[in-house]
């Protein structure tokens, strides 16, 4: 397997082609789609020649295992080779899943990106409104049914919920991506070795304060530059914090006694130490620990906590970052805590950047899977919607935009609502990846117009109220406030916006034309009812034909805020135009970390809020647009490796609980040895 | 790659071939290997065609790191094809390491077995006296430089100690196994799936306690069995809890209020919990940790603890497991805690093995790796050799004496001195396996052997004092008696024993033949000096000879104890056996724990010993020989899923610490991306 394919593609008359445009910058100055220079290369057809995989469609709809395994997936060498990735590119780990070197970077850097499509969502219910299986639908439509070059990149799911109450996120119905028990369960280790790199630097951080606790300045200093057949030689990293200290010297034997202090003794101040451990386990009884209760750590115990691994700084850095380089020094930036002189103390300083960068070395790489279809997907990264930002990998996104060409399509995920998951995919990831997005999907639902409109609350694990499986027109035409503010809150970032209905099997033909009458009126570009749940790709062929019009017009993007806006301004600007917030409040812990994050250089930081996806506003319960409220910031934190501020909006929960009867009660090995249980 | 070899060997005259014996039973009735029937089939040569790696031999020897780097490993898949296996056995992650099928067993379950070689060690310094080192360059030898069929079967070692003091475990040298940064980073993400699945345990337990606490019977119940559309029903591994409890009904609606109650509540004893957290990192500071002070779960808070990865009683089973039934098997006895009525209280009755055993479906396939010059290994499961029986894995071992052959040969390792591990390997392993073991290798050092004749304390980090870097042959000669101990020990056991010195560099002639004389004359078969290390498998040659020449002698190997023997009769055999007690004293504690054992039915299981690999005795100070002491039992546990008692003889540590300077300081990626500062 190793075709090299030769890549060109020339201008199409009257389209606006992507341009990829560095922009890293702060400013919210618009950047268009321009026109680029023509390129003297022979014409090449560089659509792939995918095999697509045919469904076998079945009403009632099977559930998503049984679907999932009823379709052979492609070996993912073939995939692979239908990409025109080179062997030395990719690796594979078993038959069905691979990881994509970034070198692929390196090979097509001169080449134009695909057109970049987001797909976001209204504010949901608590069960979800299938942005994933609508991510899924549309490639497969795309790829598989109209003949375009159409990657899916999507988040790797925690395999917490997997085995508690949530079960997994692999699309559903006809629309997934497969195999779903690899995708729910292991993968390719990723998530795994953000546990382990996590992990690792909170044991150095307790084990070093320890260590300083016991001894002397000098004896701390002798240890940590140890005489190595008959000499002292300081470590790369160590020479890195001498020249951060501002001590310009490579001899050990040169230090003054206070230069030997300051270099040894990082002074932990305990109570600041923001750093937690994690594990990919619902486990609420590790919200709240003590730690060091052993004998031989007994007098340095401390309160604590565990987070579920998709909430640590490592996975954000990893989604976030750009190439290893980018990702060490993202590493090294980390802050854990303060020493009691009220400086940042960062992983750099604990001599363990280099170490975490090798845990994280494999885990950079994306994953490549299929859809249910046979179209390419890739897997990579899953941070936390809430307090990290909810989007899976820029090296993901990026690759697929490379290989997908010109003419091709890359569509990607932003969790939660759009006023979260796509706020931050513009205002953050964008911002540190320079891509420009072509146009944002906005998945809505009748069912969740409806609970806008003010049907009564839906419940996970309970029957749907009646509001909910009978006509209501008026119902859900009245929750169309809350399409209206997220259609609103698309534009202002200069991106067209696609709305789907994504359809589900009791909503009838005058509540759909409603929303889609009201999708245009409020300025979405374009609207489309899609069925890709119980059909696959053929299901969703109007919304891809709606998204590939919208990739063709004129885009303007632009940021919300310059990141030299000082930080209250930063919050209120998000509050004020995105959410309908008449203003913030700042608690005195979040003023005071203001100042602190000011003074330690971190103020040009970008802002993730930490904010319920149940609604626009601070509170669940207020649904539909509300408006006129006060944002109150209870405090803020700050994540100076992967790049952000992300103010605390209300207490978010970071590690997820077992309920009564979990569902690994269900999960099971059948005689052949295939998964049961998942869904 | 797929090729079929047809396989057929037949038996070569004088020599008396392999023939593995089922042999599950308790009795320790010798068990001689046996002259096969002549089988008619066609002789073919089954010798493996490997392409050997040529090793550029430097002086002085390079770094570890610096010797791996240096050689190109074969693709893997070059390696399966050398070894006849078929494609759809293997699955490839990445291209230097691969997971191979245990269908392979099914394909060759008619092949003989090769012979079957086990290094064991005497009692070591704290150093560590090469092994693992012997073992890789044993196999070498055989394979590259013998022409012989030849597989090492190797544990992957615990990622914590990689990042913490001790280094990696691939061997040293010239006799490693290769990317030696696979080996001791992640691997094929084993180790990983062990944390998942023992942690989703510990979860499961706390949780259901929690739910317990708040609900009554009958809330329990129609949570555990909820109504889903419109109906109750049963999940399989609930029938088979109902069935455990002699509740022989099948229809939700039709228990009694008795019986539901018996089902719905495990009514956990939270003393008596002794499943525990395990991470793969050296955290100190998890050693003592209270759980449960979250808002939520206040007032359920207990004392637990964290363990090293390796220490769970999953890694023990994936180490013991001969399929995937028996894992889920072995998963659904495993025994947590003790109810209030004081029955045990197992994962099944938890309702969890299925989804353990879906979390380690893949990690039950050992890993394909190779040695420095190109020869196969299989690297799979370390369980710790103190609270664990501390060998790599039965289905590694099967695997590779299948695809051996009857003429090749396999080396796998027993952790700590031949006292532990080797008893266990014996005891333990093989009883579990029903293999029979070829021969015993010891592996001795001119440096541990003067430390038992009197030589000064060895302290790992610090220069080694005079007695052990100049000649001393009465110093070495008197510390044999340790030598011969090791040697009558594996003799017990009916298997030949070829005497390995481990050659360093500043070891003389006059020393080394000196213990080759005292090895002789102490009944082993075979005795040799190798140097492995400085020269790979050219260097141990001698060795390898003497394996081979070892192997075909007659053997009568036979265990040292019955299972039916009471427990205490057990430990006893050991002790005075093996360890050269006079007796053994039982505390209260152990006292108790063996009625409750006899009392829940677990009193057959074999013994395995948790005693310090430091000396012979339970004083890790007495050097040598003892004799005439009586072995103190602190404590009895019990290990129901992987099958073993094991007495604790003193303290022994779960979780290791980071050091001051951990060698995470030195641990980067290079400009090119290659790993840097492991050993």
């Amino acid at each position: 397997m190793s075709r090299c394919v030769l890549r060109s593609r020339h201008c199409s008359v009257g389209a606006c082609p992507a341009v990829s445009v560095a922009l890293r910058g702060s400013s919210t100055t618009p950047v268009h789609h321009q026109v680029p220079r023509q390129v003297e290369k022979p014409e090449i057809d560089t659509t792939w020649q995918m095999r697509a995989l045919p469904l076998k469609l079945q009403q009632p709809v099977p559930s998503d295992l049984e679907i999932a395994q009823a379709q052979e997936p492609k070996d993912i060498s073939e995939v692979a080779e239908e990409l025109g990735l080179h062997s030395h590119e990719i690796d594979f780990y078993g038959r069905k899943k691979a990881k994509v070197s970034l070198d692929v970077l390196d090979r097509l850097a001169s080449e134009p990106d695909g057109k970049y499509v987001l797909v976001a969502g209204i504010t949901p219910t608590p069960l979800g409104e299938g942005k994933s299986t609508t991510v899924m639908g549309l490639v497969q439509s795309l790829g598989a049914h109209l003949g375009e070059n159409a990657f899916a990149c999507i988040r790797q799911p925690s395999q917490g919920p997997t085995f508690g109450i949530k079960g997994g996120a692999a699309g559903g119905g006809y629309s997934q991506v497969i195999p779903m028990e690899e995708f729910n369960l292991h993968l390719t280790g990723d998530n795994h070795a953000i546990t382990a790199a996590n992990n690792l630097l909170a044991a150095a951080i307790d084990a070093r304060m320890l260590h300083e606790s016991s001894q002397s300045d000098k004896r701390l200093y002798s240890r940590l530059v140890p005489v190595v057949n008959g000499k002292r030689a300081f470590s790369a990293i160590q020479i890195r914090r001498l020249e951060k200290l501002g001590i310009n010297k490579t001899d050990p034997d040169s230090l003054t006694e206070e230069e030997l202090g300051r270099f040894a003794r990082l002074d932990i101040d305990p109570d600041t130490i923001t750093w937690q451990r994690v594990v990919d386990t619902n486990d609420r009884f590790l919200r709240g620990i003590t730690v060091g209760q052993g004998p031989k750590e007994k007098g340095a115990e401390r309160q604590a906590q565990f987070d579920i691994t998709v909430a640590s700084e490592i996975m954000a850095i990893l989604a976030l970052t750009t190439d290893l380089d980018d990702m060490r020094q993202r590493f090294a930036r980390i802050v854990v805590a303060s020493n009691r002189a009220g400086e940042p103390v960062t992983a750099e300083d604990l001599g363990i950047s280099g170490a975490l960068t090798v845990l994280m070395k494999d885990a950079i790489r994306p994953n490549l899977m299929q859809t249910l279809e046979g179209t390419p997907a890739l897997v990579h990264a899953g941070p936390f919607a809430n307090i990290a930002h909810g989007n899976s990998s820029i090296v993901a996104d990026r690759i697929a935009l490379k290989v997908a060409g010109r003419d091709g399509y890359v569509v990607t995920e932003a969790g939660f609502g759009a006023d979260i998951g796509m706020e931050k995919f513009f205002n953050i990831k964008c911002r540190a990846s320079g891509l420009v997005p072509h146009c944002v999907v906005l998945v809505a639902t009748v069912r969740a117009l409806k609970m806008h409109g003010g049907g009564p609350k839906v419940v996970a694990g309970a029957p749907l109220p009646r509001e909910y499986v009978e006509e209501n027109v008026e119902l859900a035409r009245a929750g169309c406030a809350n399409l209206r503010k997220q259609i609103e809150n698309a534009t202002k970032f200069g991106v067209p916006v696609v709305v789907c209905v994504n359809k589900f099997k009791q909503d009838t033909p005058a509540e759909l034309a409603a929303i889609l009458e009201e999708a245009r009126s409020a300025g979405a570009s374009e609207a489309a009812v899609s069925d890709h749940w119980s059909l696959g790709g053929e299901g969703a062929v109007d919304l891809a034909k709606a998204v590939r019009r919208a990739c063709n017009q004129p885009s303007d993007f632009r940021y919300l805020y310059n990141l030299e806006d000082d930080i209250p301004t930063k919050i209120e600007t998000i509050a004020r135009e995105i959410y309908g917030a008449a203003g913030i409040e700042l608690s005195e812990q979040a003023k005071a970390k203001i100042d602190t994050y000011n003074r330690q250089g971190f103020g040009n930081l970008p802002i993730c809020m930490a904010k319920t996806h149940l609604s626009l506003s601070h509170d669940p319960e207020r649904k539909g647009a509300p408006s006129g409220f006060t944002l109150p910031i209870r405090d803020i934190r700050a994540s100076v490796g992967a790049g952000f501020l992300y103010p605390l909006v209300g207490t978010m929960s970071t590690m997820p609980g077992l309920p009564t009867r979990p569902c690994f009660y269900d999960i099971d090995l059948d005689e052949k040895g295939n998964v049961m249980g998942l869904f």
